[in-house]
């Protein structure tokens, strides 16, 4: 069946997708309601028209600039730099920082092609001049990449009279040490803290 | 984000996906290509148009009868009861059944609601009747529903003169006798075979 082959390979393609989740949700959207496959199709077929970067902070809205440039209660002293946009909404999501946010774009990885040119250091370089912040949160992964580039930002940024910060490392709450990997319980050896 | 989180409440309905899930795929949507999107979105929304049951055996076709019911090829005399359209595809594509199909909607599922009222039994024995099946296997699913279902067919053909059989259950090949739960070894052992 063309029709159903084309959809399977369509949705093969999504992240984290294997011919056989692909088949079964190509005959679950067979079965299911056909108002509901309408809407998830035009959703899908729209998401790009309604949604594009904040030009200020490059993570995504829906309207001229995102909610978190346009608010005006949060704290413009504080900026927290983050790889992607998704991580802007896992930051905010954790009630725990009230500043603004910086998204690169993704992390320096020479191997995969990514240089620190194809991230926006420019941008934030500007952004860091013509703003009055005092502290800096570098929220990369705690990845190889993630490392590289936080000590890339850290370069670019050691002249100004800024204080520079990273998300802690370790065990995750709720984590088992029996669990853990090597380089996560040396993290947090290296980095324990008085109790 | 409205349009983002209509989308991710979207995708949220489908089978096997959660909250973090959906979120990770709409944002993966937002970053690929548009072209893709629109094909995607359009597949899915144009798939219950262009699929539809086979009237004869009631798998899924794009035509007026499905490939295994217009194959003159295919052995008339032997007929596969399954219960849901993808099960057809399975046991087509294991290359050892050269034979007819009939899907009966689901499996008999009392608490669920789902009596034989509502599966094909009708016209699997119409088709029977008028046909010319010398073998019927019963291919329902090895679970209680699928068992009570391959009873029942049992009970609603055992008058008639056809040789009846059923998938054999066990072991699965490339497992481990270790990983087997106990009522897979029980079958095994049970149905055991001369050797």
């Amino acid at each position: 069946m063309e029709a159903l082959d084309e959809l399977q390979a369509l949705i093969k393609k999504l992240p984290g997708m294997g011919e056989k989740s692909a088949l079964r949700l190509s005959y679950h959207l067979i079965k299911t309601d056909e108002s509901y496959n309408k809407a998830l199709g035009n959703a899908i077929a729209s998401i790009k028209e309604k949604i594009h970067p904040c030009p200020i902070c490059g993570c995504y809205t829906e309207h001229e600039t995102c909610i978190y440039c346009s608010d005006p209660s949060r704290d413009r002293s504080l900026l927290c730099i983050v790889e992607e946009p998704q991580d802007v909404l896992s930051i905010a999501s954790s009630g725990a920082y009230n500043g603004l946010f910086h998204v690169l774009g993704g992390a320096i990885n020479p191997l995969g092609g990514v240089g620190p040119d194809s991230l926006s250091f420019p941008q934030l370089v500007k952004r860091i001049d013509e703003g009055d912040f005092k502290e800096i949160i570098i929220a990369t992964n705690p990845t190889e990449e993630g490392d590289t580039t936080a000590l890339y930002i850290r370069h670019i940024l050691q002249d100004r009279n800024l204080q520079l910060s990273r998300l802690a490392s370790g065990l995750p709450i709720g984590g088992d040490l029996g669990y853990a990997d090597k380089l996560t319980l040396l993290r947090s050896l290296r980095g324990r803290v008085r109790f």
